[in-house]
């Protein structure tokens, strides 16, 4: 199976390519732009979500649920929302379709034509601020902390399987109160939540930092941001925290009575990760022999495969594997055993391998006498025998340091590939080579257009946790206070 | 609160729509018959969801993700099909916007028009099928257990807030399998989690039954429902699960190798539940003073109020109230302790009646003094002074009671409501008045129609459990072999 995929020294685009589909993750569809999530795929992503909505109902948010579409008009309300979202969208003009004159399939009815043209939301601010304005009447109805799983559309020309696709899964938090400093604190937190999903769960580190302007979400005041960097040196934007400032309540004149009884124009916030983490997973930790998963995230976390010539043997195999399955699972750990008798043990070891299953347990004749087990793990594929007592601790153990270990070999990556650069000689070498790009830069959206056209990298991040740090700019040599992030990105 | 809104007696619509809206449950949206589900309305939901999910999977099946938009030439393929579906859809005709040449606001992109127009999915049967057609090539690749859970579109003219909206929620399974027999054991499997659900967890009682061909499932070879009948007399099809034999397979061309090297059509189901079952639960145990909730779905199931005039009594009582809080929430209880000092309990008292909280707890200064707590429970609205004693057991027990209370009174009403009947024009009469109606019926879609004209009901389910008896047609005269329920339905 190792055998017919691109490697990523090879082909780095197709190596991705490749895994998505071979490891069952997802597919393209006969829609143009959009996927088809497989149940492999989407049993990961309900991992994702499970952790994430608990981490929202932690802090307080709920959940609910909005129309799919948003009148036309609406996107005109926010002057600068409509030219960020309203080109790239799906139009749906008619409510009907009859039988074709020629007998053959159906047609558009023509007399079923909308007065006003639906968008398929593309993001759900419009609705849900139109929405906000009857259920906040006074301070009493503040804050209001809501969060919506859904689907949403934006018609892109080049898509690619979870990073860009027409159509794909996120949640949006949609939250309204009554100070600007609340709205603000609001922000962090939920930067500060998908920070922690992204390390501590997707084992991923990222950067928290702000956007500068010219990459800041369309009707916001500041964008947030978590920014990882892939094995190819390419950054990808895993998740945005949006303060939104009073725009969207003025656009949909939302206002309530303050406890001193004035009335004022509410503070908001929208925030969002969507299906594009499963693209961040598959990249930030697979290697040349397929997907490498977190043990946190993985819908299989330990597979048993037996190892046997005669029926018997299977049967005494079993016995001890369902004992060990039942002990693995008694300790929440999601166990597989595999004892199909369609397949190899070695072409099931390339499965689970290919498909990133973190531990993998044999066991055969040899381990029942011995009171052995042999056990294979995935990140650094090395392989040990193990002792049968106590397996299910050492299982557990072992699920922690993958985990961890995973973790750390990103971190490591990461800090060796990223640079700090004083010249724009060595800037654009650099940028060329991919990583994370430390640059001074003198604050100007005019500055950052000029880099991006001459280099194609863009700022990824102004890192919340940089040290301010007086320089001159890469490019104009102008003043800066502190160190961007520059890089090219997904 | 409970003055302000409809009786059952005064105005049934009315009062159900009333019990949405107030209950916070749902909303309309700006979009014609699309509707906005409030954080109340949404976590019952999520329960619904969460349940249903587990039962899926506990039975093999695992959940995936299809596009929203299908081809229009799809729904042309399978020919029972484009006639139930293709019709009143919502269709997507252009992908761009641009501004307006007066500068007011967007307009479509006639220059960004689709080649083929695109149908927001009303079912998912077609773009599936096109999928599995690359998934399933031989009788190892069998069966597919696939769920998804997703937002359709149905351009419905007149809607009502879950029972009928242009966009709603649901789940939708889709399996495919290698034999008839297979296909069907599916089918049934799917019909009694439907009935465990809607029997157990919402107490809410339903017929098993068949579908009469007028009321088949467009594509379906055989359509299975449950049926439950609602306090105004009407019916309410809550579930359906169809055995397609292989009208899918053929139109799309799905074919599997057998284990003899054959090849032959696959053989397939579809089942679904959606956001219509919010609208059965509300229905089904509401009282004029507001929405009942079984205690299994409830998002609150204990909210404990506190009585009292001084600051310190409060303290007091909250010390109290936070230990039963917690020895409830170590049950898997869900609990509210609603201290806030901007409402008086008697509002609280309405508040929570009316959202159809299962158990209320009231502690004031005499309880503290007696070692005793006021219980209240929704569905009979009986107060009960109870000792504090062990009061985690007492109140888990009431909400088992509550459970069984609310289902046995369904049960009674539906009992109550079911009729037999032998001539047309007690049949008339019956129908005209409410409830399920049993009669015989001579087998033919004309005689069904004739009725259906002529009385409005139809045929809600040939229920499976019914026994065979002899008898003459109610409208006909011709005979008939067993009884089948009619009723007015939603």
């Amino acid at each position: 199976m190792a055998k017919d995929f691109s490697t990523r020294e090879e082909n780095y685009a197709q190596w991705y390519n490749d895994i998505v589909i071979k490891a069952d993750l997802a597919e393209n569809s006969a829609v143009r732009g959009c996927m088809v999530i497989k149940p492999y795929g989407y049993a990961i992503w309900e991992k994702m979500q499970a952790t994430l909505d608990k981490m929202f109902k932690d802090t307080g948010h709920s959940n609910a649920y909005f129309p799919l579409f948003i009148p036309k008009s609406f996107f005109s309300k926010e002057a600068a929302h409509v030219e960020g979202f309203a080109k790239e969208c799906a139009v749906v003009t008619h409510y009907r379709l009859k039988n074709s004159p020629d007998g053959k399939g159906v047609v558009v009815d023509e007399t079923a034509k909308l007065e006003e043209e639906l968008i398929i939301r593309p993001t759900s601010e419009t609705i849900i601020w139109d929405t906000y304005r009857n259920w906040i009447q006074s301070y009493r109805d503040l804050p209001v902390l809501v969060n919506q799983w859904a689907n949403v559309v934006r018609w892109e020309m080049r898509t690619r399987l979870f990073l860009r696709t027409t159509e794909f899964l996120w949640q949006e938090g949609h939250t309204a109160h009554s100070t600007k400093e609340e709205a603000i604190e609001e922000t962090m937190k939920i930067l500060d939540i998908y920070a922690t999903f992204a390390e501590e769960w997707m084992a991923m580190p990222v950067i928290k930092g702000l956007k500068s302007p010219n990459e800041r979400f369309a009707g916001a005041v500041d964008t947030y941001c978590i920014e990882a960097l892939m094995q190819d040196g390419k950054a990808l934007q895993a998740g945005t925290s949006h303060f939104l400032g009073q725009n969207f309540a003025k656009a949909f004149d939302v206002k309530y009575l303050t406890k001193e009884n004035k009335l004022e124009h509410v503070w908001a916030t929208s925030w969002g990760v969507s299906t594009r983490l499963m693209g961040a997973l598959v990249m930030a930790h697979s290697d040349d022999n397929g997907l490498v998963l977190p043990p946190k995230l993985a819908p299989i976390q330990v597979v048993i495969v037996p190892i046997y010539r005669k029926p018997e043997q299977l049967q005494a195999i079993s016995e001890v594997a369902e004992k060990i399955k039942k002990a693995l699972q008694d300790k929440g750990i999601s166990v597989k055993y595999d004892d199909r008798d369609t397949h190899k043990p070695g072409w099931k070891f390339a499965e689970y391998e290919f498909k990133g299953v973190p531990v993998r347990l044999a066991i055969g004749p040899r381990d029942l006498e011995n009171g052995t087990v042999e056990i294979a793990r995935r990140d650094t594929l090395e392989k040990e025998t193990y002792q049968m007592t106590d397996i299910e601790n050492k299982v557990e153990h072992l699920l922690d340091q993958i985990q961890d270990n995973i973790y750390q070999k990103a971190f490591s990556f990461r800090e060796e590939n990223t640079f700090k650069v004083d010249t724009w000689d060595e800037f654009k070498d650099r940028v060329e080579k991919g990583g994370f790009v430390l640059a001074h830069w003198d604050g100007t959206s005019e500055t950052e257009i000029k880099i991006k056209v001459e280099t194609k990298a863009t700022i990824r991040a102004i890192p919340i946790d940089g040290k301010k740090e007086a320089g001159k700019c890469i490019y104009t040599g102008n003043p800066s206070s502190e160190l961007v992030i520059f890089a090219k990105a997904y």
